[in-house]
């Protein structure tokens, strides 16, 4: 088994809220990331897909192809857009980099799958020192 | 004359758009950056100053306090915030990376000649392939 | 399972060196790392915890509050000083990397159980080529 | 256990392409990763091995002695070589970044176990977006 | 005036020699840079552009069309070539990182122009550890 | 006229202190620098120098050549060692990144002259957040 990654970016804004409490409450849990008017960040997303390298291409899967799911799926919905209010497969989810990790896992899985490989991690970075790593269930 | 450089950074959201134009042609001059619901940066900035070292502490310019000094005319104001809708020192002006670099130098000019030493530049990293450099006129 | 990591630094004086030997055998064993007169270090140090997303706040971990932790209990301890001579939690050890990735994991270990994560991993950079990681025992 | 881990670095020129193919046959199946002129790429190989830190020196694995047997069996080899044509461990293999993942492997794997430590991983990055790592079988 | 910079990126091969020379003495002079069978390189481009911010725009340039100008004259002809080979405005030059850099500053000094900016400087890394910078004549 | 840049790094120990002043009054002015147990860097230096490309080599300098003056007569001599006491030409001097970087520059003009090339400037990183650069009288 041979593990393949791939890097892509988007650069997005966001903030993390409950819309049910108060601006007090928001700001009392998640601190300024709950600004009402919105930050941003330029994220680093590193997608790793694991299988046998192909006898006669040597490659696990083709990075092209995976760059074209990566950004059919991902990064096209995302980068510069508004992860609250423009993402559909983040609608009615807190958009910490917990749960959009989790997302992208859900959003690029089957398409790996359908080309022979499965995958194995979503590493979203959402500064430099801060990352959430997410390998399935 | 030596050159000493602090790296701050900070997180904040904008869009690049003229109010007086349609959503039509904002697209078209300035593309996905004009998005009504905003984008975001992890912005990198390095302040440079310009001193002779200091013959008792060897310090062109105490970091320390060359750190303050940015951070509280700078990056508080810009950090986890919206550049657009809540920067004083942006109002009225377009938040292009070249605009906002101008205006930071403009923020600390003064107060870092009240610390006996020169601005040198600003430099602003708006992603790792975008960035714009200013020394003043 | 969601895996967090935060990334902290800290700057610190070492040497490597066994008390009993002679300066020429340390010289033998350890090479210039063994320079009496000490030599130091930016460490990087990226700790990651695990744990299910909460439900409200989408957070594995408050990463502001695991990094208070690894501030308190390491960082704080660690930067600006002399790891052989005035670090508590390393009284006694070698102050190779791979013992002071260890001593770290001991000491957050405990603080990280009782906000409801496992730690999963520490991994420490001495220098860009070296680095070492521990996931416990 | 803990894991400790050396940076090593090599310049090499590559190309992919099965010589039974045509060059339009192998212009479509790897792009210009084909072409008959070679290209090349600034390599980054990080190499992890695993073991009880020794109690004496706090070692896993002497860094300086890992470093010199990724040196003489892997480096010396690639640096300034054309995978393809110069390396004798490649002969007749696809210069794929995964296949030569695996081949780094193959040329360490014993090297380390006489050490007394084990290998536990190769992570070889072809260019800043694409890299591969192998585990052993 | 203000400085803007765009990073772009390109793999290619090359060797250091002088066809009039012997292998020796070309191994002499150029060391394992003049390796017959090529050698290659992730090659990191820097190119920085000066003017005044637009008073709509807020750009020195668009860095959409910068990008494409440094694609189309310098990217396309570079990534994943043979730099002694098959670069046209390379011919009859010698393949070290200064004449490249030169090189390239010609290939776009005019088509910056054409945009309303004066081309600033070309800086080109070879590896992390070597680069160059040129700011015309 | 083309700039040519070589990279090349140290670890070391330093501190900040007049011997003349106090222990309080150190601190004071240089905070947990002045640490009379010492702490440590991991430095990094870039060297640049000027010229014009060579008709027959390309090269500017030899960069082997400049790497080896400045392995020779800086990066030797501070290495593993105590800033402070074991560099003959910081004798005297306060250990700054200031002062530093404008002995490194002492340290290898005249060598760069010799060598046909003026030396254009002295970078020096004592973390990722602070560097210095001289440029000469």
């Amino acid at each position: 088994m041979v593990y393949v990654t791939r890097k892509e970016r988007f650069n997005a804004a966001h903030r993390l809220f409950r819309p049910e409490w108060s601006d007090e409450k928001n700001l009392e849990v998640f601190g300024k990331c709950s600004n009402p008017n919105w930050h941003g960040h330029n994220y680093e997303l590193f997608i790793t897909v694991k299988g046998q390298p192909d006898a006669i291409t040597g490659f696990v899967m083709d990075l092209k192809r995976l760059s074209d799911i990566v950004n059919e799926r991902v990064i096209d919905q995302l980068d510069h857009r508004n992860i609250n209010l423009e993402v559909d497969f983040m609608k009615g989810r807190m958009a910490s980099t917990e749960v959009l990790a989790v997302a992208i896992w859900e959003q690029i899985e089957e398409s790996v799958k359908a080309e022979g490989c499965l995958l194995h991690s979503v590493k979203l970075y959402e500064t430099e020192n801060n990352f959430v790593e997410y390998f399935g269930k």
